[in-house]
C-alpha cells in the first residue's frame, strides 16, 4: 500500500463536524471544521451539509479532491454501523466524486482511539451527556449509560446542571440550604436580585422556573459550570456526586487493567469531580491509565486509517495526533 | 342572607373539570364533570369549553340556570389570583347570563379546604405533581415544591416514574441491580422479552429508550404503578424515598400543628410511601391530623360560599362533602 493513498475521518458531533484527511504513514494533510453532522438532531440534508463542509476545508487545505481518498470514515452517536442507512452522506460524496468505502463508527470508538491504540481498554466522556465503553479486539464490548438526559447520563453535564437549577430552586423555595450558586443562575438567566413574589415565594423563583421550563431540557447542560465554584458545599457535593456516578458507570464494564481514554469537559479538567471518581474507583484506579482527549477527531482518522488497511499502533496514533495538533 | 342564594365552585384541572353548585347552608344542589379546565394546557377555548361544560351538567341535574347564580369560584394550578386575566371565562358565563361576580383560587387551596375547615393548616399533593402549602388566615401563607417534573416535584408520580424508568434501564444495562419492575415496563410498552442487540446491549434496553423518548417527558408519570409491588428491593427503595422526599418538603413549610389534608395517589394509599413519609416526619407527625381527599370540588365549592359571604365551618364542610359524595 502506498502513501499516496489518502484516508478521511469525519468526527461528526450535534454541534460540529471535524474532518481529517491523512495519508497511509499517518501524515495529517488537511484539517476541517464544519457545523452539525448528526442526522439524528440535525436531519439528513443539514447532518450531510456540515459534513460536506468540514470535508471541503479539510480537503481544500491539503490540495486534494475527494475523488483522490479511499476511504471515508465517519464517527457518530447513535448511527446504526449496520449498512443500509448510509444513502444521506454516501450521495452527497459520490456526487463530488468520490469512489471509495464510506463506512460508519460509534464516536465513543473515536473518542477512544484518539487516545488509545491499544486493542483492549475504556473511554468514558462526560459531555452533554455521560457513556462508557469497554473496547475488546478494537471494537466495544461493552456499553454503560449513554441513555439519555431523561433517563440515564449520570454525572453528565446535564446531570450537573439540572442539580444546579434544582438546588438553586429549592434554595429559594426553602426547602433546601443557602448555596453560592443562586447569584450566578440568577446572572446566568440575565435576572435580578430576589424580591417578594405571589403566594409566599420571592419572585426570582418564578422567573427563573419560567424561564427554564421556556428551554429544551437538554440546555440544563449549560449550567454544569455554575457548579465549579470553590468553597460552596452544594456544589461540592454535587461535583462529588457526579463523580462518583461516573465511577459507578464505568465499573459496571471494567474487567481487565488498560488505557482509560476521558473525553467531555466534565472529567477532563482537575478538581472533586476528578478526585471522587478516582477515589470510588478505588483499587480499580490503578490498572487503568488515564488519558484525556478532546474530541474523536484523531480516533476517527485511525479509524478511517484501520478502515483502509492500516494496522493501529501507538506510532501512528502519535503521529496522528501530532499532526492535527499542529493544523488546528 | 337567604338559602335560595346559589353559588358554584369549579375544581378546574389538566384533564377534567368538577363543578359543584351549592346553596348558603351547604346543600349540594348540583354536581357535574367536564373536560380540561385549565387554560395554560388546554388553552383558553378549550379550558372554558370544559368548564361550561361541568357547569351545564350540575345546573341541569339542580334545574336551576346560571342567571341564579350569584358566585362562581374557580380552583386552578397556576391560575393568577390577581383580576385582568378572568375574560377567557367571564364572557362565557355572561354569555349564559351570569351577572354574579367570578373569583379565582389556587387549587392546592381548594384540595385544603376538601379536608379542612380551619383557618390555620397543611395540604400535600402528589399526583402527577407535588406541591404542599401552609394556610394561615384562610389563604397560602407559604408553598413548598410544586416546580414541575424537570426541577422539582420530588416525590410526585412523575418522579417515581422516571425513577421506575432508570431502574429498569439500569438492570438491562448493567449498571444497576436486577429489578422486578423490569418486566412491568416491558409489558406496559408492549414490549416482548429481552434479547441481544448491537454493541452488548440487550435489544429490550434499546427499546425502552426509544419508547420513552417518543412520549413527552411527563408520561413517565404512568409508570409510577409499578414501583408499587411487593418484595422488590428496588422498587422498596423508590417508595420509601418518594416519602422521605414529601415529608422533607412538608417540612420545609411546618411550623404550628394543625390538620394535613392529602390529595393526589401517591400518599392516598396505605404502604411504604406513607409509612417512610411519616417515619420522615418523626415527632412532628403528632401534631399533624391527616385527611385524605379524592379532589377539590368540595373545597371549591366551600371557596365559592366564602367568596359569597358564607364563613366556613366543620359543618359546612361536613354538609358539602355529604352532598357531593351522593351525587357523584
Amino acid at each position: 500500500m502506498g502513501h499516496e493513498m489518502r484516508m478521511l475521518g469525519l468526527d461528526a458531533g450535534g454541534t460540529s463536524t471535524r474532518a481529517v484527511l491523512a495519508d497511509a504513514r499517518g501524515q495529517c494533510l488537511g484539517y476541517g471544521v464544519g457545523g452539525r453532522g448528526n442526522p439524528i438532531s440535525a436531519g439528513r440534508d443539514g447532518a450531510a451539509d456540515g459534513v460536506m463542509q468540514a470535508i471541503g476545508v479539510a480537503l481544500d487545505a491539503a490540495g486534494c479532491a475527494l475523488s483522490e481518498v479511499s476511504v471515508v470514515t465517519a464517527a457518530m452517536a447513535g448511527h446504526s454501523v449496520s449498512g443500509g442507512d448510509e444513502e444521506w452522506l454516501l450521495e452527497r460524496l459520490r456526487a463530488e466524486g468520490f469512489t471509495g468505502r464510506l463506512t460508519f463508527e460509534a464516536d465513543l470508538l473515536a473518542t477512544y482511539c484518539s487516545g488509545a491504540a491499544e486493542e483492549f481498554g475504556y473511554a468514558i466522556v462526560s459531555g452533554t451527556g455521560a457513556c462508557v465503553i469497554r473496547v475488546g479486539g478494537g471494537v466495544i464490548e461493552k456499553a454503560g449509560d449513554g441513555l439519555g438526559w431523561l433517563l440515564g447520563d449520570r454525572g453528565s453535564g446535564f446531570w450537573i446542571g439540572r442539580r444546579v437549577a434544582r438546588a438553586v430552586v429549592q434554595d429559594l423555595d426553602g426547602t433546601g440550604p443557602f448555596t453560592a450558586m443562586t447569584p450566578g443562575l440568577l446572572d446566568h438567566l440575565g435576572l435580578g436580585a430576589e424580591s417578594a413574589g405571589g403566594a409566599g415565594r420571592p419572585r426570582a423563583l418564578e422567573q427563573i422556573v419560567r424561564a427554564l421550563y421556556a428551554r429544551p431540557p437538554v440546555e440544563l447542560a449549560n449550567l454544569a459550570p455554575l457548579a465549579f465554584i470553590d468553597g460552596d458545599p452544594v456544589a461540592a457535593r454535587i461535583q462529588r456526586r457526579a463523580g462518583e456516578h461516573l465511577a459507578d458507570t464505568l465499573l459496571s464494564v471494567l474487567t481487565l487493567p488498560g488505557p482509560l481514554v476521558i473525553g467531555g469537559g466534565v472529567l477532563s479538567r482537575e478538581g472533586l469531580v476528578r478526585d471522587s471518581f478516582l477515589r470510588r474507583l478505588g483499587d480499580d484506579a490503578q490498572g487503568l491509565e488515564l488519558r484525556s482527549v478532546p474530541d474523536g477527531a484523531v480516533g476517527a482518522a485511525l479509524l478511517a486509517l484501520r478502515a483502509g488497511g492500516v494496522p493501529p499502533s501507538a506510532e501512528l496514533l502519535a503521529t496522528l495526533a501530532d499532526g492535527v495538533r499542529r493544523l488546528r
